[in-house]
Order: C-alpha cells, then sequence, then structure tokens
C-alpha cells in the first residue's frame, strides 16, 4: 500500500480496541448508535469500492437457457419469462453491475404479456426474432434486432411476438436495484390487463424526424424521452456519417447517446444508453469513470480489458464494467466496423455530482492483463 | 369602435388640451420631459398596433430584377448583393416585418464573397442554383433548392457559387432591425478577407443524425444549434412520416420547427424556422400571435389570409405576418401536398414573455375576405 | 476615420449611385424591394449607433413641475399623473434611454387610482412620501422612500397614497417602447375598476426570507419573481455586509442585484434592476457594456462620466447611460457612501445573445473630460 | 392481503418450484445467471419496502456518552469524534435512515481537526456550544446553537472550537451511504493537513444578503450554493414572518427549505434541509412521500407520529422517518411555537423522478396509534 492510501496516516480514524472502548461500544449499541471511527475508513474509502465485479456473459451459451424457459414456464405465470445475468458481487440484490439491471427476455411466436407499470425505468435492445412489438402507454411500437427501445418509469407496458415462427429474444435494462437502494418502487397491474394501443404504429417514430420537433412538442413535460424506439439501421448509418467527421472519443471510438430529441438530454433521468463503433482494428485507450456501464456486442467481434482482464466479445455477447475500473475496447477484425450497445448510470451520476472520469495513461493507454 | 377599447373610458388618459397645460408642457420640454398622458394611450395600445402591414413578393417579379443586379454591381463593392424585401411600414429600418429583414441574393457562378461576421444572426434557404456554399465559422456546408442553413450571431461566414454554369438565388433572413432596435449591432471583416475551411464538407450534417448526440456534443455550450444545415429531402421526408402520425396544428397543418439537437430549442435565440406541409385541398383554420413571421412557398400553390386579405402563392413567393394579424392557409391543389417554409422572432417573444394567441371562432375558423 | 472603421473597405458596401443604379432602385422599389447595399453599411454598424444620448435630470429642477401636475390634471383624467423623462434622441418612442421608459409619477394625500394591466413591466423606486401603496395581482404592499418594487408584465396592479398630508413622488421604470418595438403590446381595464387586495400587507415580503423558500415556492411557474419589494434598509444592510467581504467591481463598486429568490436571476424577463454602493472617494474605471441602464442617485453625492461627459448628481437625480457608452462613477464624499440604484435591460441582452463588455484600459481606466 | 396487492394474480410472478425447474436454476448460477420470475415479486414490491425503521434518538440519554468520548479516544485518532445514530435495519451501511447518515460530533475547547475532502456532501446542525468553527474550501465560519451548516461534496474541510470552557456538539448529517450505494466515494486528506482562511470570518453571510446576488454570482456554476452557513435567529425570523403571511402546509405547518440563493435550489445536489415551525397546539395531518428524512427537534416540545408509533420529543432529540412512511407532527406547547429541523434526500428523488407524495385522508388525517 502507498502512502497516498495508508489507512495508518494522520487524517484517518485509528483507534484500536481496548476493554474500556469495547464497553463504550456497547453502551453505543444499546441506544441504536456507534462510533463513527469504528467504521469510518470503510464507508470512507479513499476511491470506489464495488462489490461488483467485471463479468462477461457468452450469448452462445446462455441461449439455449434461455430458449429451455420458454418450456419450463408460461409467461403468465412467470410475469416476464427473463433470464437474469447477476453478478456475483451483487447476488443480493439482483444486480448485473452496479445499481442496473439485466437479462435476456423470450417470447415465443404469438405470445402476448399482460400489462404493467412500475417506478423502475426499462430498456430493450433486441438480440432475435423479427416479431417483437411493445405498447407503451398505448403506443404500439415494434422493434427487431439492433434497435434500442424505452419504457419509461411509470409508463403502462406490455410485450409480444407476432412472428408465427420463431421466438425473439431481447436484452431487459433496468434500474430496479437503484429504485429499491432508493426505497422507491412501485408495482401496478394493469386494471384491464391489456392496453389498447392507438391505431399509429411506431407513431413517435414517425413524429420525432432528424433535428425537428413537431408542433404540441414544446409542451412535453415528462422527464423522458417522447421518442420510445431508436431503430438499428439509422443509428448505425448516423455512426458512419459521424465517423467521417470527427475522431470520436479516444476512450470509445466513435459514440453517440441515443437522445431525448425535445431536451437533446438522455433518454430518461436514470440510465442512458450509447452506440458506438470501433473502426477496423482500433483500439480505443483506457480510462476510467464512476459510474456502471452494461454492453453487449452489436456488430463484429473483439475484446475489451475490464480491471486488467480480458474479455474477449462477439455479437450477443454482454459484459459489464463496474464503477472506478479501467477498461478500453478493440476490434479484433481488421476490415470491419465493430460495434457496442451499451447502456448506463451516467445521468444519476450527472444529477448527483457524482461523475469523475480519469485517463490511463501508463503504457501508451494500455493495460497490462494477465 | 366598442366601448371595450374605448379611450374615453375611466382608466384611460382623456386629458384636453388647455393654455395652461400647453405652457406646461413647454416647460416640461425644456427640461426633457413630458407628460405621460398626452402619449399614454399611444404608447400603451389595447393590443399591438404594428406599422407593418401584409405583403406578398412574387418570385416571378423579383427574379427578373435580382438577376440584373448581377450585372450592375460586383459581389466585391455590394458586400452581398441582395434584394431586400422592404415592408411598406417599415422602410425606415429596412425591415420585411415587424424587426426580421428578409432578401434575395444571388451568386453568379464561380462567385466567392468576403469573410465578415456581425451581431445579426442569419439564415438562408435556397430558392434556386445547385452550386451554392457557405464556410461557417470554418465548417464549409453546400446546400441545395428547399435547404435551410443558418448563420449564427457572431460567427464568420462567407459564401459562393462553385457552379460553372447558373447563378445561385437564396433567400436571406436577418434579425438586424431587432439588433438595431436594441443598439446591439457589431461589424468585422475577416482579418486574412477569407477562412481555411476545414477539410470535411457538410460536417455538422454528418455530426448530428437522428436522434443521437455524438461524444463532446455535451461540452456544445453556445447559444445556437451546432448543426447548420437542415436540407431539404430529410426534412420533407419527416413531415410526410409526421403527417401519418397527427393531424397537425389547426392553424398550421403538419408543422416541424428546425431545432437544435443539442437542445431541441430554436435553431438561433432571437429567429426560429418551421417547415408545414398542408395536405391536398387543406384549408387551415385562423388564428393570430405576437411575433411576425416571414413565409417562402417552398412547394406547390395556394393562398393564405392575412389580416383579411387574401395573398396567392406559388413555389418561391414569400409573404409576411405582421405581429397579432389573423392569418390561415390554404392548399389551392387538390392532389399534391404543399409547403411553406417560415421564419420568425417567437424565440425572442418566448424569451421576453411576450408570447400570446388567439383562435379565430367565428365563421368555422376562416376570415372574411373583400 | 481608422482603417478599422473605414466603409471604403473590402468587405463594405462601396458602390456609387448612377443613373443607370438609380432606375433600378425605382424598380425595386414598385416591387416593395430595394438593395441592400444602399443601405448595408447603416444597418450593419461597425459597433452600436444608440440614438439615445446620455442625459442628467436633476430632481430638484423636476420637482415642482412634477408637484405642478397634482393642481392641473385630475388623476382620474391622466390615468396616471408622471411626468415622464424623455432622451432628445428618442421623442418618437417616449424613452429615457434605448427601450427603457421612466417617469415620476406624484399621488397626492388619499388618492388612489384605477387598476389595470398591460404586457408592458413595471418597477417603482420611491423618492418621497410616505403613504405609498401599490396593489398587484391582489396582493397590497407598501413603500417608502429608497424602496424598489416591481408590477411584473401582465399583473393587475393600482396605486395609491395613504398620507393625509405629503404626497408621494416615485419613479416608474417601464419597458414600454420594448414592448411597441416587439409589436407586443395590450393593455386592459380593470373590469371592477378596483382589485379586492388580500388581507395580510406585504405578504411577499415576510414570504420570501433570507434565503429560504416557503412550501408552494417550488410551484411558482411565472417567469417573474414572486417576491414583489425590496425595502431599502435591508438592501442597504446587504450593501454594507457585501463591501465587508468583497472588493466589489472595479466598474460598479460595491454592486448586487436584486433577484427572484425562486430562481436567483433577474426579477423580471425584461428589466433587472441594481443597488450598488460607491464607497467614500471611490472612484470606479470606465467599461461599456450593450444594453441601457438608467440610475437613480439613492444616496449621497458624486459624479459618473458618461461617454466623455460628466454629470454630477445628488440623492434623486436620475441619469441615462445608452448602450456601448463609456461610463464611470465617482462618490464625491469622502467620509460617507454613496448609493446609485438603477435598472437595465441586460436580461433581454443575455436571452438574446447580445451582450457585450469591454474595460477602458487607458489612463488608468478614467476616460478624458472636456 | 387485499386483492390489490394479492402476489398469486395474474400479473405477478408465481412460479412454483419444481425438480426440473430446480435443476435448471442450478444451470443458470453456473453463468452468473438467474430466473427472473423468482425474485421478481420481490424485487418489483407494490410499494417501497424500506428496511429502514422509525426511531427516536433522545439527546438526554445520547449526551453523556457522546461527553465520554471526549475522553476515550483523540480527535486526531478519531479522524472525527462521531457518535453516530444508526438504523437497526441499516446497520450494514452505518444509515440512520434510507440512504443517509447522522451523528453527533464533539469537539472539546480549543481542539481543531485535520482538513480533508470527500465525494460525500456534509451538513450540520448545532445542538450546544459557541466556540464551533469551520473552514469550507478556505471559508472560515463561525456557527453556534440552532445554526445551519454545509460542506458540499468535494469541498476541503475542518474544524474546531474556540472555546476555551465548552465543548461544541453539532450533528452531522452525510449522505455516506448514498454515495457507497452508487460506487462513488473518494476520500483525500488535505496536502498540508489545514487550510489557510481567507481573512473575511463569514464571508459567504455577509455576500448572500436578502434577495440580492452579488457582481460576480452569476459566474457561481458549482452545484451547490456558495452560501454555507444560515444562522438561527434569521431563520426563525423568517419563519415567524411566513407563519403571518400563510397557512403553510397542512402536513408540515410553517415550513421553508434552506436555499441555494443563486439557484432557488436545495442546497447540495443530494441533500436538502428545512426548519419547519409549529403553532402552538398545532397536529398536522398525516401524508407519506419517497425519500427519507431526518427530524431534530431545534425549539419546544411534542410529538410526532410516524407509520403508526407515536414518538415523544423535545429539544434535541433526533427522529427519522422512512421512505414512504405516514407521518404527522404534534406541538404539545399550547402557548409556545415548536420548531423541527429536518434534512433529507428530496433532491435526489426529484433528480431520479422518484418524488411521489400522499395525503393519509381517514380519521381527519391522522393515523391511529398503539
Amino acid at each position: 500500500m502507498t502512502t497516498e492510501y495508508d489507512d495508518g496516516r494522520l487524517g484517518r480514524a485509528r483507534v484500536s480496541d481496548t476493554p474500556e472502548l469495547t464497553a463504550y461500544y456497547d453502551e453505543l449499541a444499546e441506544l441504536e448508535a456507534g462510533a463513527l471511527w469504528t467504521v469510518a475508513n470503510d464507508i470512507e474509502p479513499w476511491y470506489p469500492q464495488p462489490k461488483s465485479v467485471p463479468v462477461l456473459w457468452r450469448y452462445r451459451e446462455l441461449r439455449p437457457l434461455v430458449r429451455k424457459a420458454l418450456d419450463l414456464v408460461k409467461a403468465d405465470d412467470a410475469g416476464r419469462r427473463v433470464v437474469m445475468l447477476v453478478n456475483p458481487g451483487r447476488k443480493d440484490v439482483s444486480a448485473a453491475v452496479g445499481l442496473l439491471y439485466t437479462g435476456l427476455q423470450i417470447m415465443g411466436p404469438g405470445e402476448a404479456m399482460t400489462a404493467h407499470r412500475h417506478q423502475a425505468a426499462a430498456l430493450r435492445f433486441v438480440h432475435e426474432g423479427t416479431g417483437a412489438w411493445t405498447i407503451v402507454d398505448g403506443q404500439k411500437l415494434k422493434v427487431g434486432p439492433g434497435d434500442f427501445a424505452i419504457t419509461p418509469n411509470g409508463t403502462w407496458h406490455e410485450h409480444g411476438n407476432e412472428s408465427d415462427e420463431a421466438p425473439v429474444i431481447w436484452q431487459d435494462g433496468l434500474d430496479i436495484p437503484l429504485v429499491n437502494a432508493h426505497d422507491a418502487g412501485f408495482y401496478e397491474v394493469h386494471p384491464d390487463l391489456y392496453q389498447q394501443p392507438g391505431k399509429v404504429i411506431n407513431s413517435s417514430l414517425l413524429t420525432y424526424g432528424a433535428n425537428l420537433l413537431p408542433y404540441g412538442a414544446q409542451e412535453w413535460s415528462r422527464p423522458y424521452s417522447p421518442l420510445l424506439a431508436y431503430p438499428w439501421e439509422p443509428t448505425y448509418e448516423s455512426l458512419r456519417h459521424l465517423a467521417r467527421a470527427t475522431e470520436g472519443s479516444p476512450y470509445d471510438g466513435v459514440i453517440a447517446e441515443y437522445t431525448n430529441p425535445v431536451t437533446g438530454g438522455s433518454v430518461m433521468p436514470t440510465m442512458g444508453a450509447h452506440m458506438q463503433l470501433l473502426r477496423p482494428g482500433q483500439a480505443t485507450r483506457a480510462h476510467r469513470h464512476t459510474g456502471s456501464v452494461i454492453y453487449t456486442a452489436a456488430k463484429g467481434h473483439g475484446y475489451s480489458v475490464v480491471a486488467g482482464q480480458r474479455f474477449t466479445w462477439q455479437q450477443g455477447d454482454i459484459f459489464c464494467v463496474p464503477s472506478w475500473a479501467w477498461h478500453e475496447h478493440h476490434n479484433l477484425d481488421q476490415d470491419e466496423d465493430a460495434c457496442l450497445f451499451s447502456f448506463n448510470d451516467f445521468p444519476v451520476m450527472r444529477s448527483l455530482g457524482f461523475y469523475r472520469e480519469e485517463a490511463y495513461t501508463d503504457n501508451g493507454g494500455h493495460q497490462p492483463t494477465a
């Protein structure tokens, strides 16, 4: 341990137990009290000490188990038929990393779920299947592979798969652990069990065109995006265009955030989402920041180094970066670009004044790996 | 005059001149003072009393004169070779309506203007010619018919026409009268006379894709849009999509505002701009609002009724709506949609708390015309 | 003329009249059009060219005339009995400077005016008399010498003087010329001629204590301060405290802005107001900025140099600083501080992106005077 | 259980274990995955299920133990000599309620602590002693009983007691559990161990007077209040004034939030603080809301009913209200008002869109108590 982080320094708590103190602590405990100095160094660490660890979930390993769930449980009994990804350090709160939850949901051909709403906000990233639909506060949306969609907190929602043939597997991202950490969870089943959607499919996609706001948009006052889905094709095309105009980020390549068109801000107040493009053969430099991120390989293959561990990914794989962990990304394809979808709690970090970022400066910006 | 607007009422100034008062007014004048009641009813009118009147400028009438300017003055001598449209009531301030200026600028094949910057903000709407380019703060943009582009206040800018054959005619919109009304005008010639543009053409168009914000966009802190051009095709396509999702405004049809992607707000703090689509045969209802508007027919033909006067327009025509004048729009084509581009001072109305709007309720929402 | 501001330079309009051009201009005029280059240099000046000039209005000169109005016109006939201060360069719009209006209003003992409301925003600064009251949107306020109060745009208001003995003279500041420049003026007489005030006098003063916001204040959504009056004593005390904590501004001494406690912003969207304290003998350095200011000497005596002209003031005197005019302030008392109240259109300058400021660097920051 | 909250309903997870499923869960566990339906009802509860319970800490019981700490540990060894108040349901994170920490800190005559800074934000409420001082980012403040002060996140701070005679006991409030829940904690010892304070004591108190913002305040861009202390006397006086102007809140009596004078918002982005006055004999009605609150009796005596439990308090006592717990307050003195200081995480609730509130409508707004 360096002097910098030495708990024996003046300025840190360094009181040893004595019989007298132990007796004193007992007295305090009787009054629902305690001595700060017995825990001070633990609860005020030098830098973040997440219990979350870096994890890679391979889609080819998870997929058979996800499909198995189709036979094992009825959708109506499960509520949602989801295999959740659980960080070994966060089993107590069912988090994939930090205060974020993620899982793979499967809907069989023709299935439809009942409608509910909850305080937790949700987002979807479609892995496979072409029949997926969702109804969010009465607006019916159809989404396909690579599409990103949101179910902002408090909105009624239900999903289904209108395909006759293939199941849909999409990834859910929710802030359930965040909501629970804040003792703010509510849940309601829709009084009619199902919503009556409006006639126009994908109406918010039709409404929020490129850099134009329609009549009435100024009245939108909810804290989330009125645009509820962001299809893959224009997203990918935008990144390709962006790659012609900019170098991008040294840490993330050509990266853009899905935004609320009414404010230019994040899609929801608790979670943001990005798509990033790594140029053929690109190796980004490492950085770290507060805030947790869940990545999904949307295109191509490569590897990321997280806290010194190398995680090799291909399309469909999911991995996480805990708060303050160094991370960098490598596209292993020398001819094709690779894309990573990700979602995070950066909006929370910024709202609460917690965001902090640092570049890895040694070794040309690349972490040594074991 | 109705009782409602009777200046003889208690609550209005109603002092008649007397010799004693006249002498008093002279005394006041010697001290650079005056009696409020002599002007109160004039300077605090019951409702807005713009000096601007509704005007239609026909493109087919103006075009020959605009082209004539090519031969009459050199671009270098004119600064900009522009035929400005001047409201009969606002000749003193060279305004087309209210505090807005507009004009038709022509650039001959191969011409290039010198660079300058000014406090006034400018916007462009291209009428004809395919060779137009503009460099705004080092960013080179190419614009064609129907495209909308901005030159925010204080940005260096220069323009030209790279065509070998045809001149470019575009419409300038500026807030020059607004800036002057506020005694806030500054002007500078570029020290090198010409800018050195960056290599990437249309870089802001490449950068601000559909509902995505790139890395670094959060740092944008200027009060105007970093996206500097809005081409016709995606704008028109967006309106067509919008028309499928919404009824639109009863007063404007399917209308959308060009927005700053970083904030969702107007493109500039002093001027906003819209494109609106009138369905085949659509006749909107009349309303009025504070704020002035300059319209340009971008597609199709129709007529608008402004303050009871009917103005028939076809593509390229320009007309204005003074503050608080009733207005409504009619698409005369029963098969094709029509489009009106417009720009306005609504951002000012909103910033200053001056915006007010009222629907015309008589006669099914349509004004009687002479 | 320096080269910098030479209208003969490349980059400025420099077209001389020819018979051919004169004929062309006539053709344009027939179409309600003109050639930009004939006016370009005038409407796009190198720097602001206000028509307003610096003026000092001496209270001891104005006061007798203001009092005379008591006898000459009935309050009910005058609407308001006000001697307005008119800038020689702005008589056409009844402005004291720029787009700001000011005047001295007198109310005799026991007088009460009828209620009205208008788009223009108003503010008051009390010169003399202890009986003044105002009712603003149902809230009755009592104000005395040195007090500052606001009547935000659109609020019903009426005034009076409950003293048995002495008249009240207060200074009105309004944005009437601004409202009219924007064609946004509305005016209404109260349907009942008089409001029914709430029981609690000065309720907003009781409500907005020091750096505390009461229950419900978060719901305040109007664009102006819910606190309607700022008495002299705590204002002066605050400046005295501030003088102990800070050097203040090199251009203004110890200066503070009256603020909307709910936002920390200016009291109204179109006008801001300040009180500033000049230490005994203090001579501030000169600067200039866009935006117009009307000053009132609230305490002490001194002089200000505006655009090279020296204006000596004592308590009650009023003077103006046009946009972009150099100005500096001198307290002539070596033992006592002096205070200047002022109001301005800075909120407009900032909203519209027009604010610009520059320090006078020659001669130790002091302008030469004739 | 009512039908409303029945986990057996369609729309909830209701899958029973089978051998097949158990085997499946094991397979999932090997991949760091799980079945959502096994935990869904727990992690998406019908309404908040805080582990925190209501607690009252009596000052007369805690005080002897707090004083005892003076002898038991040296300030330099303890870091800070604090008896923390620990909720029985939140011992794992050292929280008094929800994600808030509180404790009673004692500083002996003449003591001074070393300087540090951390991501966690802190606030102080002084219980006893007149010698307390704190230096926050170089600004020295003196605080006495009833004063509220803040140490915003990331600011260097150190404290001490300049009295020769009596110790200081103040209450610390921190968001340590919040910071840790978000994996965002940082801590630094000051490189020089002690700061060099500026010469002016209480400079921010002198700077932020009543509803005035000084020159330069517009440049303040940090997410917390530049005003660092709010003394008892003007706070209490403000509430007394407020009581004359308003009924106050039915749930809280006459209540006001300490605010950031530059924005009108909460003092810090993670914690807000209020002072409330209960009129003689006043019994407020019950309500509940998301967000946790820690109350300290600042004046008088009374009782509060929290989640049906009655807690009788007198000056100095501290109690907590967990998220979504019904609560109401009663002043037991029929002649004197009583005051409750409190701090909370409402700014977080609002930023994240989690704030929700509900009135207790039965029984005249009063909870039955055991």
